[in-house]
């Protein structure tokens, strides 16, 4: 692991990190979070995915979450969004597919399907990383992320509920099988197979697999993408039907930006923490 | 006033605005934050100004003031760091002069007297632009900063007591004459005229002007540029000597960066409401 920096904050450790991934055949960066108490015992840990264009610093320098990490005992995990630098003809003609645009899934097509495995990498190989390289109760882990890693969030938590305790999002595309950057993304990266589709879709995967404690998602009632990208009210049929527990809540006046992340960031960690620090 | 964006946060607006300037011959930008209660009743008003490199973005999306602004009833304030886009030769050679590096004084020297007041700029005409357009109690306003822009809190505030009630700042450049950063900005702005030099440093300043207040300034132990750039000792010498009040916290670890300053924000905005709150 290549540190490329660490710098207090909140009495913890802001760092940045770069390690050589097997999933996607690149060097992946991520940012993790140490709060104080990681010095002294092992801490649950929390993964926030970003969205589309973003990558491992946006939450990390937008958010606010360290200040309640702190408060809360528990380690952050931003991983980056896609691979980078591959020069795959293509990758960074569109902002919402290639580059900064990974979709938290495993491509099948080429030329993707060599490098573009975010779904595995932030699920398995970072995951399993961080528990190698960090002071983390194995056992103890959530996941939340904002629209693109809304959706990555919705959906690595309920395929792995044994894995990811506590699930949350902000401005989630909550059933990309119905909106155009779901649907482009998933004909890309993964063809017209629409059983292949369902993988990746939390309005779907819902139906099957439940997470065994309440989601929490935050929605903007004024963010520009809610009618046409994200379709809470989907995923809220979907669970409503499917017996999941789900505490959606909008906002009037908001939009889908970071200070609408930051004013309720407070809950979501509070959430998690709730939820990690049981027993 | 031109709005370039208007955005929820916490309840209140975080918008950025553009403005014609007599002072600085350009528009400026700046960052606004109005609470939620600053729609019933007006606020003190809390300037922040940042440092070199920095623009009005910089402390709105990095310092994580808005969450106790709202909390504390404050309108805060995020000017940009110096006029832009005019084209001057030198201007864009070098990081700590010229574009992103204003000082926070008004020059004397060719080719930059036309436009670079700084100084002016946000303590006169800003200011009452401040009070022309927005919800605020004339009488009641703070000012911080950070680095360049905590030597621009402390001198003018230092020099409009009246005006300013509230003083604090992180990591600032506490006496610009005696380290390279100030002496490069001040004799290309101000020329060789070292009783020029003295109304924009604060550890001359403070000699003769003191603020009616407690000043708080936090500094880093392993900020990079506190040996030979920010040398608080200097005004902490001359306050004791003065008879002003300072709090001159040190924090083993915390560097130069806005992990450190979100790490103590809280306590600066909490600074700055007690005081601008009484009575």
């Amino acid at each position: 692991m290549e540190i490329l920096s660490e710098q207090p904050c909140f009495g913890g450790v802001q760092g940045f990190y770069q390690h050589a991934s097997r999933m996607t055949g690149t060097d992946m960066r991520f940012a993790v979070y140490q709060p104080p108490r990681a010095r002294i015992e092992p801490l649950p840990v929390l993964f926030f995915l970003a969205g589309l264009t973003c990558n491992e610093e946006t939450a990390t320098v937008k958010a606010g979450m360290q200040r309640f990490a702190a408060i809360h005992n528990l380690i952050l995990v931003m991983p980056d969004t896609s691979p980078r630098g591959l020069n795959i003809a293509g990758e960074d003609v569109d902002w919402d597919f290639g580059t900064g645009a990974g979709f938290y899934l495993d491509a099948t097509r080429a030329p993707w399907k060599q490098n573009y495995n975010m779904g595995s990498y932030v699920s398995e190989e970072l995951r399993v990383y961080i528990h190698e390289n960090f002071n983390t109760r194995v056992n103890k882990m959530g996941i939340s992320g904002h629209s693109m890693g809304g959706h990555g969030a919705l959906t690595i938590g309920l395929k792995s509920p044994d894995i990811f305790q506590s699930i949350s999002a902000f401005a989630p595309i909550c059933a990309p099988m119905q909106c155009p950057w779901g649907q482009k993304a998933f004909t890309g990266y993964l063809g017209e197979d629409k059983k292949l589709w369902q993988e990746y879709d939390a309005t779907e995967l819902v139906q099957r697999q439940q997470s065994q404690n309440l989601i929490l998602i935050d929605q903007g009632n004024e963010d520009g993408f809610l009618e046409e990208q994200l379709h809470p009210h989907l995923f809220e049929q979907a669970c409503k039907a499917a017996g999941q527990p789900l505490n959606l809540r909008f906002h009037d006046g908001y939009d889908h930006s970071y200070y609408f992340i930051q004013s309720f960031i407070e809950d979501h960690v509070a959430h998690h923490a709730e939820i990690l620090n049981r027993d």
